[in-house]
């Protein structure tokens, strides 16, 4: 749900390694959390009105994640990644990246996307499907879930 | 434990959703949380001192809880909910009273309400009961405990 | 994860009460969770640059935690602790150290200290070890996990 920098490291260092030695990981992106499978391009909605600065927020997309304490106007993800590069630790893009190669499922949220006015479209090619809470929570039965 | 209202809107949709579909669900309010089962007219309490506007921030009560990024003084819950009207999707206050409806627990926490010199009546009769987290520890059992 | 006091406050009344009643309680302390970890008297590191303020935020220990909200410069903290002290609840320092007396693991996070130059010497003599996110997975194999 968390659309912060750090915490999005947290999702998809925790999925890809949870991966990494079999799970079955999903992941369900609602609210700011759908910034981060968003199409790099995305397309200006609700263009207009009061709540706009929330929603298009939502269109900054994976690279404009804030850092969830200390942002100082998005320097401090920016210095962070180049901090991960040289201590060649895996960034935010290659954590994403892991995450799809090893087969974790990414679902988004059916409600917050129609709340937003979004559609599948708005999305990277690699969500597998848009699902409820109802269908999301079968998935997550006999395993644990993390809320992020 | 938190009192945002886009975290609060997460706990009563995936609570209502479990309940809906036969899920035993129990919720533990606590801190920051205690604010979504307060009364609408709350009494003031710790009157005065330096801590009083934290205190009685909780006794703002589930109408007035802020958005976690981009409240705008208030503003963004109001439009948000007003948008979940426009489309159709149940808001904080429809949700909340489906988790009542499907049979939600709903349990205060014992150390927090002491804390903050909170009582039972503080808070709506459907609370079932004030429980130490020893006590939610063996009611989440053999299920799955979200941290929101 | 978190570095609030209040969420700090959260993990350790857990952990101790969960350990209090047998459980078998591991905590994995990683990015600004790695603070309730340090020794009081931590090293500089990173000493200059951009993202000193950030890093160093890491070293101010546990004595130095803000409350998520309303911290009023660290002001809300240490008049909760007092209000705690008051009401004859338990504070963040002794449920920190109940923890450690009912037998709770504690555990930081490889990558993190990687990223932030950290060492085991950097932390408490009462962490078992340094792990990766698969071995914590391992751990945490059959129980709940909480993300906080």
């Amino acid at each position: 749900m968390s659309g912060d920098f750090d915490k999005a490291i947290a999702v998809f260092t925790l999925a890809s390694g949870a991966a990494a030695v079999n799970y079955d990981v999903n992941i369900f992106f609602t609210f700011w959390g759908l910034n981060s499978i968003k199409k790099k391009k995305g397309r200006a909605f609700l263009g207009k009105g009061l709540l706009a600065p929330v929603f298009n927020f939502l269109l900054g997309g994976r690279k404009n994640l804030p850092l969830s304490r200390l942002n100082f106007g998005g320097a401090s993800p920016l210095l962070m990644t180049g901090l991960m590069k040289k201590r060649n630790v895996a960034t935010l893009e290659e954590l994403f990246q892991a995450s799809i190669d090893l087969g974790v499922n990414f679902y988004a949220c059916e409600m917050a996307m129609h709340v937003l006015g979004l559609t599948k479209d708005d999305f990277i090619p690699e969500i597998k499907d848009v699902l409820g809470v109802a269908t999301f929570l079968k998935l997550s039965q006999g395993g644990q879930t993390l809320f992020i």
